[in-house]
């Protein structure tokens, strides 16, 4: 990473200038745990989003995509975790414009400058009165550091709250970027540029003023080099949205094709990759963290399609939870995954060991490979040698923990 | 069914006339069960084959496809559990050609008349003493009714042998057609017609006489009503092989549109159904057996990729073991299938019980849909209200003994 830019340990939201954010428990959630966040800027906001390209929308989405295409400015995104107002109909999104309503009435705002976000049960109609009652409570309680509280009331399954910042000076003024994420299961990418698909709710703030198409061009490129990336379960949410709010408060205008741009762009990936290694890490019942690289696949295509396939694989993902160099199921599921090479010509490497080199056993000790999957942490690279289109994913094992944790969600 | 149809209790391989089957223990399985098994047809059979479409084909099947080109006629199969011979090059297709010459050698026939199949880990060499001794064994101790014993020695992680038969007569002749398959993991469907899928090993055997192109008519419209409508784990093989043969010991020929040639694909598609059900309910860990009818389809391939995608869902899958009516998993996987619908029309129903109306819940108490998900066998059915295309799928739950099963295959 370009040395100009410093990382703000336990940064979040609220790192950057003119934010403000809250939590509260407004008693959506069972555990009794915080299930409301509120993210607030002093001043009228730039917005750009990415969202779920899944058929059935949640209710917060579309009127999120609503407000998008409007094309206004935001002040506020209203955030509820413990019910994804998903498959709700049109009281759905009455209620969730009814969210945005109440949170511009507190905060003495017009209903139009408040985004709403919401993750949980699908199909579950709102308990307005205990959304009312924590917006009430948020509003009143928010803290220019309230970020890290934040980030702990958008969690569901999640196990710990992830959060990144990132900055770096502009003619002595400083720049920052910074954001929360929430997502532990339903997280899979279906890359389509401009469009988001990893299952997750995600909120970057920055004090950089930007105009909205420049906006959209760092969202379109960002998620495809972070949240695109992950496969934790293969399912794709409802729900998933990315907000990337940009209020101006530094004094610095960033603009297209300057070194500033590069710079913020460098910040930028640095926290939604952050960010989307994070939810990996944390998935549901993750014990191990893979990397995959797909290398010299004869278009970018057969690349995504050959990491998506061995990232969907029980068989692989139940071979790394047990730590078994099974090799034969990467190879498997590269063969059925749509993707065109020969056979005869792959290789594969585990960390720097040697496992696959054309298309058989390499004879590195079957010991030497069970050493590389005790790391927490280790890379398989696929090497198709049939061209020169590369991609590279986030994935992880399936545990018990994983089948225990959906298998009990609700009852 | 036809009532002319008569199922064969116990029946297999060995049910036709004119077939013999024989098992052995050669040292392959670990666990030193018996893992070998040859078919003999006293007497030349036609045959058709269909096979994995995994761009990785493990040796065996490379030798059946290019028999199958050449297209002459076979006397014999030779199986062997415990090891895959796939991804093992040029020495593999060398080896597996080598158990169709010492098959051929034992049983005094040529080597173009014997077809061999393997299922079993990937990427390791055969160990051709014990394959030979197995061989050896296997052609002394051929039996009329050995199909039943043959049944076990295929098994690789499945808990019972899975055997099929049926017959019918014509002009007081009676046509039998009985089969056998294995396959309890790595198995999903990508259908294409006249390819197989779903990941398994599945021998079929009739004493009608069929001709070649008739009896490729009957595999490929049989595959796609059985096999390649099951989906256990999402995961294909590379050694995915069906073989029928056909050795006419009947004395009946089946011609193209006749009355027979419908009772005889009756009776197939009976043999292969049965085994395709046996798979998923005897998948890996399964505990509940799920029959997914997707209706009102803007077209076929749309239905297809809401089965998929809803019968490749970890969410729904870990939901159906735990019980959870969590219908909002089922959703979201149509949703995000790539299908197109109006997500506000769709219906959902467990068993009868209604689910979804209009695209939200139907308010059937979650009690009474819980109460349908205890059976071991149910059926959701996915009305997506904008065409008139279906398709149905079998498949199953993901448990804690499938993650078991599957981390500790090897070691």
């Amino acid at each position: 990473m370009n040395d100009k830019i410093k990382i703000i340990d336990k940064g979040g939201v609220t790192s950057a200038k003119g934010y403000k954010a809250a939590s509260v428990t407004a008693g959506l959630k069972r555990s009794g745990k915080a299930d409301m966040a509120l993210i607030v800027s002093d001043s009228e906001a730039e917005f750009a989003g990415a969202f779920t390209s899944c058929v059935f929308k949640a209710a917060p989405v579309l009127v999120c995509l609503k407000k998008a295409k409007a094309g206004g400015k935001i002040k506020a995104v209203i955030v509820n975790s413990g019910n994804a107002n998903a498959c709700t109909g049109a009281k759905g999104v009455e209620t969730a414009e009814k969210m945005c309503a109440i949170t511009a009435d507190a905060l003495r705002i017009s209903a139009d400058l408040v985004l709403p976000a919401s993750t949980g049960r699908i199909g579950v109609q709102m308990p307005m009165d205990k959304i009312a009652n924590g917006i009430a409570k948020a509003s009143a309680s928010l803290k220019a550091d309230g970020g890290a509280e934040a980030a702990l009331a958008i969690m569901t399954t999640d196990t710990v709250p992830k959060e990144a910042a990132a900055s770096f000076e502009v003619n002595g003024r400083r720049v920052t970027v910074g954001g929360m994420v929430k997502g532990a299961g339903m997280i899979a990418p279906k890359v389509k540029p401009a469009e988001l698909h990893a299952t997750m709710l995600g909120f970057i703030t920055t004090d950089a003023a930007i105009d909205r198409k420049l906006l959209y061009k760092f969202i379109g490129a960002t998620v495809e080099e972070s949240f695109n990336k992950v496969n934790v379960d293969g399912d794709m949410s409802t729900n998933d949205t990315v907000i990337l709010m940009a209020n101006g408060a530094s004094g610095v205008e960033i603009k297209d094709n300057t070194p500033e741009a590069a710079l913020f762009a460098e910040a930028l990936d640095y926290v939604t990759s952050s960010l989307a290694k994070s939810m990996v890490m944390d998935g549901e019942g993750v014990t191990k963290f893979v990397t995959l690289e797909i290398t010299n696949a004869a278009n970018k295509n057969d690349a995504i399609l050959c990491a998506r396939a061995i990232s969907n694989s029980l068989l692989c993902k139940t071979a790394w939870f047990g730590g078994d160099p099974n090799w034969g199921r990467v190879m498997a599921a590269a063969g059925y995954s749509g993707a065109q090479f020969n056979p005869d010509k792959v290789e594969m490497y585990y960390d720097h060991k040697a496992v696959v080199i054309n298309g058989m056993d390499a004879g590195t000790p079957e010991k030497e490979l069970a050493e590389v999957m005790k790391n927490r942490s280790f890379t398989i690279k696929v090497n198709l040698n049939c061209g020169n289109a590369s991609y590279t994913m986030w994935t992880n094992d399936i545990s018990y923990e994983y089948v225990k944790i959906n298998a009990e969600y609700y009852t």
